[in-house]
Order: C-alpha cells, then structure tokens, then sequence
C-alpha cells in the first residue's frame, strides 16, 4: 500500500430543500489500513440512489444519517488490494459498501465476491444488486401481480417513456411530468384500471391512481423521490377513502428486510438476464469529482438506467 | 294492513359539501305489500352511519347511491306485521334493511332474527349488529393488535373523551378537535408510539399519527368522516415515506366483506357483552322526522355511542 491519497466525497452541510452540489466536498482523506478479517479494496463503481437523500438529512429514519463532514455512503464494485482475510486474495472483484471514495477497508464478510465472466461488475449495483433486489421483491412479495393484472410503475422523462415502451415491452407509458392532467393519460395507458402501483414517485400522480384502482389493488411504496426534498410538507394521497371503496392496501418496503433471501433472488434475476427476459440499462459518469452530479440528476428523472459513477477504471493498482 | 300512510325520508337532493337537513325531504308513500316469501315490518329503530354520506353523492363507490327522491338505505330493528314466508311470523323482531321509513318489506331471508331475552333489539343496530363487527373484524382480523401494543382510535369531542377513559377504561384519550397541536397529544398519550391505528375520520390527525407509528404498523381505514362533506380536496397523509421507514401497512376495510362469518362473530361479541367485557353506549333520537337531524350529529360528532331514531315504538300495530 503506498501513501498514495484516497479521494473522498464528504457532506459538507445537510441540504434545505433541494440538494445541491455545494452540499458535498470532494476531500483527501488517508489510505485505509486493513485489519484481520478485512480487505482494502479500489473501487471502480459507485452507485448513487435517491434513498441517499435521506441519509444527508438528520430527520428520523430507518437508519442513521451521513454526519456532517463524514464520507458519503454507498454501494461500490471494485477490486481487492489487500486482503487479511483466508477468503480473498488480491484481484478478487466484490461489492460492497464502501462509500463516495476512491479506497475503503470492509470485512472480509461483508463483501460479495464477483464473477465477471457471469456479468459485468456494474450489474452488482443496478439489476444483479439492490435495485434488482427491490423490484424482485417489492413486485412479487409485496406487489403480488396476477396474470391478467395492471400493473403501473411511477417514473418519468420522454427518454425513460420511449425506452421501456420500446426496448422493454411495455403496454404504455406516459411522462407523468409533463402529460398534463394524468387522469386522460391513466384512462388510456390503464383502461381495466390498475391492480398494482408500484410507487418510487410519490406526490399528485399518486391521487390519479388512486382513483383508478380496482378491488384489492396493492399499492408497493417503495420510494417517494418527488417528495425527499420537501419532507413534511409534500402532497400526499387524498382519497384514502379509495382504500376502504376497493379493499385495497397500501405498503412500505424495504429491500434490506428480504436480503437473507439475496442469494436465490440474485440466481433468478442472473438467469433472466442471460435469457434475455431482463432487459436493464445503465447510466455511467466518470470521475468520483462528479458524483454529486449524477446523484442530482436522479431528481430531476435525468438518468436514463441505472446511475454509476466509475471512479476508478484507470487508476493504478497500488 | 290498513291504508294508514308510510311516512318516509327521501333524498331530496345530493348535498354540496356539507349535508344539511335540507337535504332530505318527508314524505308520505303507500303502505308497501309483502309478496311470496317476502315481510311487512313495522320498523322500531334505525340506525344512523356515516356511510350514508357516501350513499348520497353520486361519486363512484362501491355500491350504487340513492336516487334523488328515493328513500334514504339504512339498517333497522322492527316487528313482523303480516309474514307470506313460513320462517317468519307477526310479532317476530327482525333485523334488516329497511330504510328511513316506518314500513317496509324485505325477503324473509334477508331479515335476521332477534332474540329480545338475550339483548335489547337495539344492539341489533349497533354492539351486536354491522358497527359490532365492523370493529371486531377490522380490529382482530385486519389490525391484529398483540399483547403489549399501543392502538390508537381516531374519534372526538370532550364528552367522549370522559367516556372512554372512565367508563370503557382507554389508557389515555383527547379530543382532535380541540388539543391544538396533535403531536404532543399524541406523544402523551403513546409514549411507546403507535402499532395499530384504527382510522375513522382522517384528515390531519392521521400525518400526526404517522409520524408516530412503530415497525410493522397496521393502520386499518375504517372510515373518514372528516373528509365525507369534501371529497377530492380533503387532506391525505403527506408522508408515506413513513410507511417506508417503518415497513408499515394502510389497508382499507368493507365490514361486508367479513359478513359470511358474522354468526360466529355475533355469537361472541354477545358472550363479551354478558360478561360485561365490552362496554356500550347508545345515542337514540325520537322520531322518524328527526332522522336527518340525528344522521347530521354524526358529522359534528355531537352523538355520544351508537346514534339510532326511535321511529315507532309508540306506533300502534297495523
């Protein structure tokens, strides 16, 4: 290990409303030590999310925020360059959650080893990762769709619009941001009506689906991104009313609550995507600088796939 | 049957916003007929909901509203006056769903027997009747407290809260309409937070109690009497990422949808009713004519346990 600096992206202030770059500060902070059982890894990938925004906040949640000053969390893929662990060795590829940095230090057990003749490392992060995990689950754990069954999915962007509806196969799909009045565009993309909403959105779209659910609908809450930057005082649902007409249930999850299942989960979603059944995209920004420019752009529905940074593809080993 | 007039309540108009009595109009209509298999009762109390808000707007629900000038739905206790089915006779105390009148006739099968050693007929309408299982069902089966849970019920005015407390012995009870901030009220009252929220009236105590809800929360949509004078503006809960947060569950509830099991469930809350293990409290108004004035309390929470009419009991037997 050389002295060689470890870039890092710290919080540099909790943000009030909308986040903004100048709420991070790329930093050098020192090259981190294993201890036993441990491993220093590169990262090459970073992933950025929009439940991110809510560990730059101090506001209750299910888990501790970012203190001010300290390393950005966030799930990583990279390389192991040193290893006090039986179990790695050097040039094993894993994920993990090493955070806004170019270097970290995990336990030996925390990290998953990586194939990457099996898929590309970035897949770790996006459709073989977390995210995979959460729509695996939060769709067929919570969601429960049934063959003959609506399902409607909140995301936005004309780019997102054309992609899932061309390249994924889609029925229909609409930009519920500029639409204009949603409830026209649910009549037509959802004519029987909706008996899944899978939520990453939150905010008015919200109340035109629900007004359109049919008996015994689900309702998967699985983000609420249009409200993170205005907790507290964003629009919720206004017809709860909907919800005793259709018997239907509205539920929160969290991804984490299923990962004593990850594995099998992760054998499945590899195994569609090598059939080709799973079709997913990715969205790459070079450079750990601008990470917090690729983390905004999720508020504003800029990515098209699943945000990365790569941090470190060609920097050398040390 | 004599030709004595069946004085009636029908639906003058459908409110705007707030109902008013001027809504609803007297009448006079003909003494119905029962056919084969069919009974004329003599109706002796009816029961006042809140879902009979919903039954007056045309706004789609999930049974079909009444029609202007038609007689106002709603459940009633009475004495069989002329039988053509064998199973009923005159002088039997029935349970049905009769409506705002003092005559009706119904199927004998949908006319449920009453018993008056084991119960007043009144509690048909309320402790033993739809409201009965309406909390039993969306309390065991869709709330399902534990031992050592905190449930929290939504309802109000100063009155009530010295009943539950003393009488029906709550741990703890305030009014919403009148605590000022919910959030401290509720904080008193639920230092442990919230497990179960049972809802029926929604509006702003609900994102209080949101805020408060613990892991695995069931909130059980019961009713929402605060929003039922203006649907579509009312205020929803802004922060379902609470439900995220908390793995928490919002489920809306039809007590219809349990009535295949009321028997057993009947048979219970009776045997809970001798026991003196579960409490009552009935609100009754005299006169038919008076049946919109006592529907109008419900809205403003005026009425003090189950509110019922009193239609004719001093009525002589046609």
């Amino acid at each position: 290990v050389t002295n060689r600096p470890n870039r890092q992206i710290v919080l540099a202030r909790r943000p009030e409303g909308t986040a903004k770059e100048s709420d991070f500060r790329l930093v050098e902070g020192p090259m981190p030590v294993p201890g036993a059982g441990e491993a220093l890894v590169r990262v090459i990938f970073l992933s950025v999310d929009p439940y991110m925004r809510g560990r730059m906040s101090d506001a209750p949640s299910y888990t501790a925020p970012v203190p001010v000053g300290g390393v950005m969390v966030g799930g990583t893929a990279g390389e192991v360059v040193e290893s006090k662990d039986a179990s790695l060795k050097p040039g094993d590829l894993v994920e993990g959650y090493l955070g806004w940095q170019e270097y970290g230090v995990a336990k030996a057990a925390d990290l998953r080893r990586l194939d990457p003749a099996a898929a590309p490392v970035s897949t770790a992060l996006g459709v073989l990762g977390m995210p995979g995990l959460t729509a695996y689950f939060g769709l067929l754990e919570v969601g429960r769709p049934k063959p003959g069954e609506t399902v409607f999915v909140s995301a936005g962007t004309d780019a997102k619009v054309e992609h899932v509806r061309r390249e994924l196969g889609f029925d229909a799909a609409f930009n519920y941001k500029t639409c204009g009045e949603f409830g026209r565009a649910l009549d037509l993309a959802c004519p029987s009506g909706i008996d899944v909403y899978f939520d990453n959105v939150g905010g008015p779209i919200t109340d035109a689906v629900m007004e359109r659910i049919n008996l015994r609908a689900r309702v998967v809450i699985c983000g609420q991104i249009a409200g993170y930057d205005r907790r507290g005082t964003e629009q919720g649902p206004r017809n709860l009313w909907q919800l005793i007409v259709k018997r239907a249930r509205i539920e929160g999850m969290l991804v984490s609550d299923f990962y004593d299942r990850a594995p099998g989960a992760l054998a499945e979603l590899g195994r569609w995507v090598r059939e080709g059944r799973l079709k997913y995209r990715e969205d790459v920004v070079d450079g750990l600088e601008n990470a917090p420019r690729a983390f905004l752009r999720l508020f504003r529905g800029e990515n098209m796939g699943k945000q990365l940074v790569r941090v470190g593809a060609d920097a050398p080993s040390v």
